[in-house]
Protein backbone atom coordinates (compact mmCIF):
# COMPACT_ATOMS: atom_id res chain seq x y z
CA UNK A 1 0.00 0.00 0.00
CA UNK A 2 1.39 3.54 -0.67
CA UNK A 3 0.00 6.19 1.68
CA UNK A 4 0.34 9.87 0.40
CA UNK A 5 -0.03 12.63 3.05
CA UNK A 6 -0.56 16.48 1.69
CA UNK A 7 0.31 18.65 4.44
CA UNK A 8 1.95 22.17 4.94
CA UNK A 9 3.78 20.68 8.48
CA UNK A 10 5.39 17.39 7.22
CA UNK A 11 7.59 17.92 10.48
CA UNK A 12 4.64 16.86 12.75
CA UNK A 13 4.60 13.13 10.45
CA UNK A 14 8.54 12.45 11.33
CA UNK A 15 8.32 10.48 14.78
CA UNK A 16 4.88 9.16 13.78
CA UNK A 17 5.95 7.57 10.75
CA UNK A 18 9.28 6.00 11.71
CA UNK A 19 8.87 4.34 15.72
CA UNK A 20 7.06 1.83 16.61
CA UNK A 21 4.36 -0.14 14.22
CA UNK A 22 4.56 2.39 11.50
CA UNK A 23 8.13 2.34 11.30
CA UNK A 24 8.52 -1.09 11.06
CA UNK A 25 5.59 -1.60 8.59
CA UNK A 26 7.74 0.85 6.41
CA UNK A 27 11.12 -0.81 7.34
CA UNK A 28 9.81 -3.99 5.98
CA UNK A 29 7.99 -2.77 2.63
CA UNK A 30 4.92 -3.40 3.80
CA UNK A 31 3.66 0.15 3.42
CA UNK A 32 5.26 3.03 1.67
CA UNK A 33 4.37 6.74 3.39
CA UNK A 34 5.00 9.46 1.97
CA UNK A 35 4.43 13.80 2.81
CA UNK A 36 4.19 16.18 0.35
CA UNK A 37 3.94 19.66 1.45
CA UNK A 38 1.31 21.32 -1.40
CA UNK A 39 2.71 24.64 -0.97
CA UNK A 40 5.25 23.56 -2.98
CA UNK A 41 2.89 23.21 -5.78
CA UNK A 42 1.79 27.03 -5.77
CA UNK A 43 2.51 29.38 -8.43
CA UNK A 44 2.37 32.81 -7.55
CA UNK A 45 5.09 34.86 -5.67
CA UNK A 46 4.25 34.63 -2.31
CA UNK A 47 3.66 30.83 -2.30
CA UNK A 48 0.33 31.59 -0.48
CA UNK A 49 -1.85 28.33 0.28
CA UNK A 50 -4.95 30.42 1.20
CA UNK A 51 -6.76 33.80 0.63
CA UNK A 52 -9.98 35.53 2.08
CA UNK A 53 -12.98 33.90 2.00
CA UNK A 54 -15.53 35.24 -0.33
CA UNK A 55 -18.95 36.73 1.19
CA UNK A 56 -16.25 37.69 4.73
CA UNK A 57 -15.84 36.48 7.87
CA UNK A 58 -13.10 35.45 9.63
CA UNK A 59 -10.66 32.56 9.16
CA UNK A 60 -8.45 31.69 5.77
CA UNK A 61 -9.75 29.46 3.32
CA UNK A 62 -7.00 26.94 1.32
CA UNK A 63 -7.10 27.73 -2.34
CA UNK A 64 -8.10 25.02 -4.87
CA UNK A 65 -5.12 25.16 -7.34
CA UNK A 66 -2.06 24.14 -5.01
CA UNK A 67 -4.13 20.78 -3.50
CA UNK A 68 -5.15 20.19 -7.44
CA UNK A 69 -2.11 20.31 -8.99
CA UNK A 70 -0.29 18.47 -6.08
CA UNK A 71 -2.62 15.28 -6.52
CA UNK A 72 -2.52 15.47 -10.08
CA UNK A 73 1.19 15.50 -9.26
CA UNK A 74 0.49 12.11 -7.95
CA UNK A 75 -1.95 10.91 -10.24
CA UNK A 76 -2.26 10.81 -13.98
CA UNK A 77 -5.92 12.12 -14.49
CA UNK A 78 -8.72 12.76 -11.35
CA UNK A 79 -11.63 11.30 -11.36
CA UNK A 80 -10.85 7.87 -13.70
CA UNK A 81 -11.84 4.81 -12.65
CA UNK A 82 -8.30 4.17 -11.31
CA UNK A 83 -7.68 6.38 -8.79
CA UNK A 84 -6.58 6.66 -5.63
CA UNK A 85 -8.89 7.21 -2.77
CA UNK A 86 -8.86 10.91 -2.28
CA UNK A 87 -9.20 11.72 1.65
CA UNK A 88 -10.38 15.05 3.17
CA UNK A 89 -9.67 15.14 6.86
CA UNK A 90 -12.37 17.51 8.84
CA UNK A 91 -14.95 18.00 10.96
CA UNK A 92 -17.98 17.73 8.63
CA UNK A 93 -17.21 14.50 7.18
CA UNK A 94 -18.36 10.99 7.74
CA UNK A 95 -17.76 9.41 11.02
CA UNK A 96 -14.35 6.92 10.90
CA UNK A 97 -15.28 3.89 12.49
CA UNK A 98 -13.30 0.29 12.50
CA UNK A 99 -15.22 -0.63 9.12
CA UNK A 100 -13.86 2.41 7.53
CA UNK A 101 -10.56 1.10 8.76
CA UNK A 102 -11.03 -2.24 6.95
CA UNK A 103 -12.78 -0.96 3.99
CA UNK A 104 -9.56 1.49 3.41
CA UNK A 105 -7.20 -1.03 3.84
CA UNK A 106 -8.00 -3.18 1.17
CA UNK A 107 -7.28 -0.13 -1.24
CA UNK A 108 -3.62 0.11 -2.78
CA UNK A 109 -3.12 3.67 -2.79
CA UNK A 110 -4.64 6.70 -0.31
CA UNK A 111 -4.13 9.92 -0.07
CA UNK A 112 -4.71 12.17 2.56
CA UNK A 113 -5.33 15.69 2.50
CA UNK A 114 -4.67 18.19 5.94
CA UNK A 115 -5.22 21.52 5.96
CA UNK A 116 -4.61 23.45 8.67
CA UNK A 117 -7.63 25.82 10.74
CA UNK A 118 -7.81 27.10 7.77
CA UNK A 119 -11.21 26.45 5.88
CA UNK A 120 -11.04 24.19 2.52
CA UNK A 121 -12.62 25.90 -0.74
CA UNK A 122 -15.41 24.04 -1.70
CA UNK A 123 -14.58 22.70 -4.99
CA UNK A 124 -12.13 20.97 -3.16
CA UNK A 125 -14.66 19.36 -1.37
CA UNK A 126 -16.56 19.04 -4.36
CA UNK A 127 -14.47 17.87 -7.43
CA UNK A 128 -11.27 16.61 -5.64
CA UNK A 129 -11.53 14.40 -2.70
CA UNK A 130 -13.87 11.23 -2.74
CA UNK A 131 -14.20 10.94 1.08
CA UNK A 132 -14.35 13.36 3.93
CA UNK A 133 -13.71 11.77 7.53
CA UNK A 134 -14.19 12.93 10.86
CA UNK A 135 -12.41 10.73 13.71
CA UNK A 136 -14.50 12.40 16.45
CA UNK A 137 -16.78 15.34 17.59
CA UNK A 138 -13.93 17.54 18.25
CA UNK A 139 -12.02 20.53 17.30
CA UNK A 140 -8.22 20.13 16.74
CA UNK A 141 -6.09 22.33 15.21
CA UNK A 142 -5.30 20.83 11.83
CA UNK A 143 -6.01 17.52 9.81
CA UNK A 144 -2.64 16.12 10.68
CA UNK A 145 -3.16 14.08 13.70
CA UNK A 146 -6.68 12.91 12.33
CA UNK A 147 -4.53 11.44 9.25
CA UNK A 148 -2.40 9.68 11.60
CA UNK A 149 -4.99 8.32 13.52
CA UNK A 150 -6.39 6.81 10.54
CA UNK A 151 -3.50 5.63 8.63
CA UNK A 152 -2.35 4.24 11.79
CA UNK A 153 -5.57 1.76 12.13
CA UNK A 154 -5.52 0.87 8.52
CA UNK A 155 -1.72 -0.01 8.48
CA UNK A 156 -2.00 -2.29 11.65
CA UNK A 157 -4.76 -4.56 9.57
CA UNK A 158 -2.15 -5.08 6.64
CA UNK A 159 -1.13 -8.26 6.41
CA UNK A 160 1.86 -8.98 7.98
CA UNK A 161 2.06 -5.59 9.68
CA UNK A 162 1.55 -6.66 13.06
CA UNK A 163 3.58 -9.58 14.55
CA UNK A 164 2.10 -12.70 15.91
CA UNK A 165 2.86 -11.43 19.70
CA UNK A 166 -0.15 -8.42 19.06
CA UNK A 167 -2.05 -9.44 16.37
CA UNK A 168 -3.39 -12.07 19.00
CA UNK A 169 -4.71 -9.48 21.50
CA UNK A 170 -8.42 -9.57 21.45
CA UNK A 171 -9.53 -5.88 20.29
CA UNK A 172 -12.13 -4.52 21.13
CA UNK A 173 -15.16 -3.59 18.51
CA UNK A 174 -13.76 -6.43 16.69
CA UNK A 175 -15.87 -8.19 19.13
CA UNK A 176 -18.61 -5.73 19.26
CA UNK A 177 -17.97 -5.88 23.34
CA UNK A 178 -15.45 -3.95 25.27
CA UNK A 179 -12.52 -5.97 26.76
CA UNK A 180 -12.69 -7.56 30.54
CA UNK A 181 -10.00 -6.51 32.72
CA UNK A 182 -6.48 -7.97 32.54
CA UNK A 183 -4.20 -8.44 35.36
CA UNK A 184 -0.51 -9.96 35.02
CA UNK A 185 2.60 -9.91 38.14
CA UNK A 186 2.83 -9.22 41.04
CA UNK A 187 -0.52 -10.93 42.54
CA UNK A 188 -0.38 -9.07 45.47
CA UNK A 189 0.62 -5.53 44.41
CA UNK A 190 0.32 -2.85 47.94
CA UNK A 191 -2.83 -4.85 48.68
CA UNK A 192 -4.64 -4.72 45.58
CA UNK A 193 -5.05 -8.48 44.29
CA UNK A 194 -5.66 -10.34 41.14
CA UNK A 195 -9.07 -11.49 41.57
CA UNK A 196 -8.91 -15.60 42.72
CA UNK A 197 -10.71 -16.93 39.58
CA UNK A 198 -7.86 -15.84 37.61
CA UNK A 199 -5.28 -17.79 39.80
CA UNK A 200 -7.72 -20.73 40.09
CA UNK A 201 -6.28 -22.57 36.62
CA UNK A 202 -9.67 -23.51 36.04
CA UNK A 203 -10.43 -22.30 32.37
CA UNK A 204 -13.58 -23.18 31.98
CA UNK A 205 -14.65 -20.75 34.73
CA UNK A 206 -12.22 -18.02 34.17
CA UNK A 207 -13.45 -18.34 30.14
CA UNK A 208 -17.07 -17.84 31.72
CA UNK A 209 -16.02 -14.93 34.34
CA UNK A 210 -14.20 -13.05 31.10
CA UNK A 211 -17.41 -13.44 29.31
CA UNK A 212 -19.57 -11.78 31.77
CA UNK A 213 -17.00 -9.14 32.81
CA UNK A 214 -16.73 -7.95 28.88
CA UNK A 215 -20.35 -7.41 28.93
CA UNK A 216 -21.25 -5.90 32.09
CA UNK A 217 -18.15 -3.86 31.10
CA UNK A 218 -19.99 -2.90 28.16
CA UNK A 219 -23.48 -2.38 29.86
CA UNK A 220 -21.88 -0.18 31.94
CA UNK A 221 -20.03 1.99 30.02
CA UNK A 222 -21.46 1.83 26.46
CA UNK A 223 -24.80 0.30 26.67
CA UNK A 224 -25.41 2.04 22.80
CA UNK A 225 -22.78 -0.19 21.66
CA UNK A 226 -25.51 -3.37 22.64
CA UNK A 227 -28.09 -1.56 21.22
CA UNK A 228 -29.80 -4.00 18.58
CA UNK A 229 -27.84 -7.13 19.45
CA UNK A 230 -29.38 -10.05 20.30
CA UNK A 231 -28.44 -10.97 23.79
CA UNK A 232 -27.75 -14.53 24.77
CA UNK A 233 -29.10 -16.55 27.31
CA UNK A 234 -26.34 -15.78 29.53
CA UNK A 235 -26.39 -11.99 29.22
CA UNK A 236 -29.75 -11.75 30.00
CA UNK A 237 -29.61 -13.11 33.00
CA UNK A 238 -26.24 -11.16 34.05
CA UNK A 239 -28.52 -8.33 33.09
CA UNK A 240 -31.18 -9.40 35.37
CA UNK A 241 -28.36 -9.51 38.30
CA UNK A 242 -26.88 -6.29 37.03
CA UNK A 243 -30.18 -4.51 37.31
CA UNK A 244 -31.58 -6.15 40.62
CA UNK A 245 -28.28 -5.18 41.93
CA UNK A 246 -28.56 -1.76 41.01
CA UNK A 247 -31.73 -1.24 41.70
CA UNK A 248 -32.88 -0.68 38.21
CA UNK A 249 -36.00 -1.81 36.64
CA UNK A 250 -35.54 -3.60 33.29
CA UNK A 251 -36.90 -1.02 30.52
CA UNK A 252 -38.04 -4.04 28.35
CA UNK B 1 -0.59 24.31 32.03
CA UNK B 2 1.85 21.39 32.81
CA UNK B 3 1.39 17.93 30.42
CA UNK B 4 3.25 14.77 31.41
CA UNK B 5 3.20 11.80 28.76
CA UNK B 6 3.76 8.79 29.95
CA UNK B 7 5.03 6.73 26.76
CA UNK B 8 7.06 3.52 25.81
CA UNK B 9 7.35 5.77 22.40
CA UNK B 10 8.80 9.16 23.20
CA UNK B 11 10.22 9.72 19.71
CA UNK B 12 6.47 9.52 18.67
CA UNK B 13 5.47 12.89 20.43
CA UNK B 14 9.01 15.01 18.78
CA UNK B 15 7.32 16.37 15.61
CA UNK B 16 4.05 16.82 17.24
CA UNK B 17 5.23 18.72 20.31
CA UNK B 18 7.45 20.83 18.51
CA UNK B 19 5.53 22.02 14.97
CA UNK B 20 2.40 24.20 14.69
CA UNK B 21 0.35 25.37 17.44
CA UNK B 22 1.44 23.03 19.95
CA UNK B 23 5.53 23.90 19.28
CA UNK B 24 4.52 27.73 19.18
CA UNK B 25 2.43 27.59 22.95
CA UNK B 26 5.72 25.77 23.87
CA UNK B 27 8.06 28.13 23.23
CA UNK B 28 5.71 30.92 24.07
CA UNK B 29 5.44 29.17 27.61
CA UNK B 30 2.03 28.76 27.51
CA UNK B 31 2.31 25.28 28.26
CA UNK B 32 4.87 22.76 29.35
CA UNK B 33 5.13 19.56 27.67
CA UNK B 34 7.17 16.35 28.53
CA UNK B 35 7.58 12.91 27.41
CA UNK B 36 8.34 10.35 30.58
CA UNK B 37 9.48 6.76 29.15
CA UNK B 38 8.15 4.89 32.24
CA UNK B 39 10.49 2.19 31.36
CA UNK B 40 13.18 4.36 33.15
CA UNK B 41 11.01 3.25 36.82
CA UNK B 42 11.32 -0.72 35.88
CA UNK B 43 13.61 -2.09 38.55
CA UNK B 44 14.27 -5.69 37.47
CA UNK B 45 17.27 -6.50 35.33
CA UNK B 46 15.20 -6.83 32.13
CA UNK B 47 13.22 -3.32 32.10
CA UNK B 48 9.88 -5.34 31.48
CA UNK B 49 7.19 -3.06 31.60
CA UNK B 50 4.76 -5.74 30.66
CA UNK B 51 3.96 -9.77 30.87
CA UNK B 52 1.94 -12.16 30.26
CA UNK B 53 -1.94 -12.25 31.85
CA UNK B 54 -3.20 -14.65 34.80
CA UNK B 55 -5.51 -16.24 33.83
CA UNK B 56 -4.04 -17.33 30.03
CA UNK B 57 -4.48 -15.86 26.69
CA UNK B 58 -2.98 -13.89 24.19
CA UNK B 59 -1.11 -10.51 24.22
CA UNK B 60 1.01 -8.86 27.10
CA UNK B 61 -0.58 -6.80 29.92
CA UNK B 62 1.26 -3.35 31.34
CA UNK B 63 2.41 -4.11 35.11
CA UNK B 64 1.27 -1.82 37.55
CA UNK B 65 4.41 -0.93 39.20
CA UNK B 66 6.60 0.85 36.83
CA UNK B 67 3.16 3.03 35.97
CA UNK B 68 2.37 3.59 39.33
CA UNK B 69 6.26 4.83 40.14
CA UNK B 70 6.20 7.25 37.27
CA UNK B 71 3.32 8.92 38.58
CA UNK B 72 4.62 9.04 42.18
CA UNK B 73 7.51 10.47 40.57
CA UNK B 74 5.56 13.64 39.16
CA UNK B 75 2.93 13.65 42.45
CA UNK B 76 4.09 13.59 46.22
CA UNK B 77 1.35 10.89 47.04
CA UNK B 78 -1.74 9.78 44.17
CA UNK B 79 -5.15 10.16 45.06
CA UNK B 80 -4.96 13.51 47.39
CA UNK B 81 -7.40 16.07 46.69
CA UNK B 82 -4.40 18.37 45.29
CA UNK B 83 -3.47 15.46 41.83
CA UNK B 84 -3.13 16.37 38.76
CA UNK B 85 -5.83 14.05 36.47
CA UNK B 86 -4.28 11.04 35.05
CA UNK B 87 -5.91 10.41 31.89
CA UNK B 88 -6.03 6.53 30.47
CA UNK B 89 -6.06 6.47 26.87
CA UNK B 90 -8.31 3.20 25.84
CA UNK B 91 -10.82 1.93 23.75
CA UNK B 92 -12.81 1.36 26.59
CA UNK B 93 -13.18 4.93 27.79
CA UNK B 94 -15.58 7.49 28.02
CA UNK B 95 -16.20 9.47 24.56
CA UNK B 96 -13.90 12.38 24.26
CA UNK B 97 -15.72 15.07 23.09
CA UNK B 98 -15.59 18.58 22.81
CA UNK B 99 -17.24 19.55 26.20
CA UNK B 100 -14.38 17.06 27.94
CA UNK B 101 -11.94 19.28 26.05
CA UNK B 102 -13.09 22.42 27.81
CA UNK B 103 -13.23 20.53 31.15
CA UNK B 104 -9.72 19.55 30.70
CA UNK B 105 -8.80 22.93 29.86
CA UNK B 106 -9.29 23.83 33.42
CA UNK B 107 -6.66 21.87 35.00
CA UNK B 108 -2.93 23.10 35.80
CA UNK B 109 -1.70 19.58 35.26
CA UNK B 110 -2.81 16.39 33.22
CA UNK B 111 -1.00 12.94 33.03
CA UNK B 112 -1.22 11.10 30.43
CA UNK B 113 -0.73 7.30 30.15
CA UNK B 114 -0.12 5.30 26.92
CA UNK B 115 -0.27 1.88 26.82
CA UNK B 116 1.12 0.18 23.09
CA UNK B 117 -1.10 -2.42 21.99
CA UNK B 118 -0.52 -4.41 25.65
CA UNK B 119 -3.38 -4.31 27.80
CA UNK B 120 -3.57 -2.47 31.05
CA UNK B 121 -3.50 -4.48 34.41
CA UNK B 122 -6.88 -3.80 36.01
CA UNK B 123 -5.12 -2.06 39.31
CA UNK B 124 -4.18 1.20 36.89
CA UNK B 125 -7.26 1.87 35.99
CA UNK B 126 -8.55 1.10 39.08
CA UNK B 127 -6.30 3.03 41.92
CA UNK B 128 -3.89 5.23 39.16
CA UNK B 129 -6.18 6.85 36.67
CA UNK B 130 -8.49 9.41 37.47
CA UNK B 131 -10.32 9.12 33.86
CA UNK B 132 -9.81 6.93 30.85
CA UNK B 133 -10.89 8.56 27.74
CA UNK B 134 -11.27 6.63 24.13
CA UNK B 135 -10.99 9.14 20.88
CA UNK B 136 -13.39 6.89 18.94
CA UNK B 137 -14.66 3.40 18.03
CA UNK B 138 -11.60 2.29 16.01
CA UNK B 139 -8.12 0.31 17.21
CA UNK B 140 -5.23 1.90 17.04
CA UNK B 141 -1.78 0.38 18.01
CA UNK B 142 -1.27 2.35 21.26
CA UNK B 143 -2.31 5.49 22.99
CA UNK B 144 0.37 7.68 21.96
CA UNK B 145 -1.74 9.33 19.06
CA UNK B 146 -4.95 9.65 21.11
CA UNK B 147 -3.20 11.50 23.70
CA UNK B 148 -1.72 13.65 21.02
CA UNK B 149 -5.27 14.12 20.10
CA UNK B 150 -6.72 14.76 23.14
CA UNK B 151 -3.23 17.22 23.40
CA UNK B 152 -3.97 19.15 20.79
CA UNK B 153 -7.59 19.91 21.41
CA UNK B 154 -6.92 20.75 25.44
CA UNK B 155 -4.01 23.46 24.23
CA UNK B 156 -5.50 25.05 21.51
CA UNK B 157 -8.35 26.67 24.10
CA UNK B 158 -5.60 28.19 26.27
CA UNK B 159 -5.32 32.05 26.89
CA UNK B 160 -3.17 33.05 24.27
CA UNK B 161 -2.42 29.94 22.24
CA UNK B 162 -4.51 30.76 18.94
CA UNK B 163 -3.94 33.54 17.57
CA UNK B 164 -6.51 36.02 16.51
CA UNK B 165 -6.04 35.27 12.59
CA UNK B 166 -7.01 31.72 13.64
CA UNK B 167 -9.22 31.70 16.70
CA UNK B 168 -11.96 33.81 14.88
CA UNK B 169 -12.48 31.21 12.60
CA UNK B 170 -16.14 29.60 13.69
CA UNK B 171 -16.01 25.78 14.67
CA UNK B 172 -17.83 23.48 14.22
CA UNK B 173 -19.31 21.96 17.14
CA UNK B 174 -19.18 25.15 19.18
CA UNK B 175 -22.05 26.32 17.27
CA UNK B 176 -23.93 22.87 16.98
CA UNK B 177 -23.88 22.70 13.23
CA UNK B 178 -21.76 22.10 10.73
CA UNK B 179 -19.67 24.64 8.86
CA UNK B 180 -21.17 26.33 5.80
CA UNK B 181 -19.15 25.92 2.54
CA UNK B 182 -16.38 28.73 1.89
CA UNK B 183 -14.38 29.44 -1.29
CA UNK B 184 -11.55 31.92 -2.09
CA UNK B 185 -9.93 32.87 -5.41
CA UNK B 186 -10.06 32.44 -7.78
CA UNK B 187 -13.65 32.92 -9.02
CA UNK B 188 -13.77 30.52 -11.61
CA UNK B 189 -11.39 27.42 -11.47
CA UNK B 190 -11.17 25.15 -14.41
CA UNK B 191 -15.11 25.72 -14.91
CA UNK B 192 -15.64 25.61 -11.37
CA UNK B 193 -17.65 28.55 -9.82
CA UNK B 194 -17.88 30.40 -6.95
CA UNK B 195 -21.40 31.00 -5.88
CA UNK B 196 -22.98 33.96 -7.45
CA UNK B 197 -24.53 35.48 -4.00
CA UNK B 198 -21.04 35.06 -2.39
CA UNK B 199 -19.86 37.95 -4.97
CA UNK B 200 -23.23 39.68 -4.46
CA UNK B 201 -21.92 42.00 -1.66
CA UNK B 202 -25.15 41.49 0.18
CA UNK B 203 -24.09 41.18 3.46
CA UNK B 204 -27.66 39.65 4.91
CA UNK B 205 -28.64 37.38 1.67
CA UNK B 206 -24.91 36.25 2.57
CA UNK B 207 -25.65 35.54 6.00
CA UNK B 208 -28.55 33.92 4.95
CA UNK B 209 -27.40 31.86 2.58
CA UNK B 210 -24.34 31.15 5.13
CA UNK B 211 -27.20 29.94 8.15
CA UNK B 212 -28.86 27.45 5.65
CA UNK B 213 -26.28 26.09 3.94
CA UNK B 214 -24.84 25.31 7.56
CA UNK B 215 -28.36 23.77 8.45
CA UNK B 216 -28.82 21.66 5.40
CA UNK B 217 -25.60 20.29 5.44
CA UNK B 218 -26.02 19.50 8.60
CA UNK B 219 -29.13 17.58 7.90
CA UNK B 220 -27.84 15.47 5.26
CA UNK B 221 -24.59 14.51 6.90
CA UNK B 222 -25.28 14.76 11.05
CA UNK B 223 -28.55 14.23 11.46
CA UNK B 224 -27.97 13.18 14.90
CA UNK B 225 -26.37 16.43 15.67
CA UNK B 226 -29.67 18.02 15.30
CA UNK B 227 -31.61 15.64 18.06
CA UNK B 228 -33.30 17.61 20.75
CA UNK B 229 -32.85 20.67 19.24
CA UNK B 230 -35.54 23.46 19.12
CA UNK B 231 -35.75 24.47 15.15
CA UNK B 232 -35.88 28.11 14.55
CA UNK B 233 -38.52 29.22 12.32
CA UNK B 234 -36.49 29.49 9.08
CA UNK B 235 -34.96 26.41 9.88
CA UNK B 236 -38.19 24.36 9.93
CA UNK B 237 -39.38 26.00 6.79
CA UNK B 238 -35.77 24.80 4.99
CA UNK B 239 -36.45 21.37 6.49
CA UNK B 240 -39.67 21.00 4.63
CA UNK B 241 -37.89 23.05 1.45
CA UNK B 242 -35.14 19.65 1.72
CA UNK B 243 -37.83 16.54 2.57
CA UNK B 244 -40.34 17.90 -0.22
CA UNK B 245 -37.37 17.95 -2.46
CA UNK B 246 -35.89 14.33 -1.50
CA UNK B 247 -39.47 13.17 -1.80
CA UNK B 248 -39.31 12.46 2.03
CA UNK B 249 -41.92 12.69 4.44
CA UNK B 250 -41.65 14.60 7.55
CA UNK B 251 -41.66 11.75 10.37
CA UNK B 252 -42.79 14.46 12.54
Amino acid sequence: MRIDVMTLFPAMFEGVFSSSILGKAKDKGLVELNTINFRDYTKDKHNSVDDYPYGGGGGMVLKPEPLFEAVESLTDSVKTEAMPRVILMCPQGEKFTQKKAEELSKESHLIFVCGHYEGYDERIREFLVTDELSIGDYVLTGGELPAMVVIDSVARLLPGVLGNETSAVTDSFSTGLLEYPQYTRPVSFRGMDVPDILLSGHHLNIETWRRKQSFLRTLERRPDMLEGLELSKEQMKWKQEWLAQHNGRDEQ
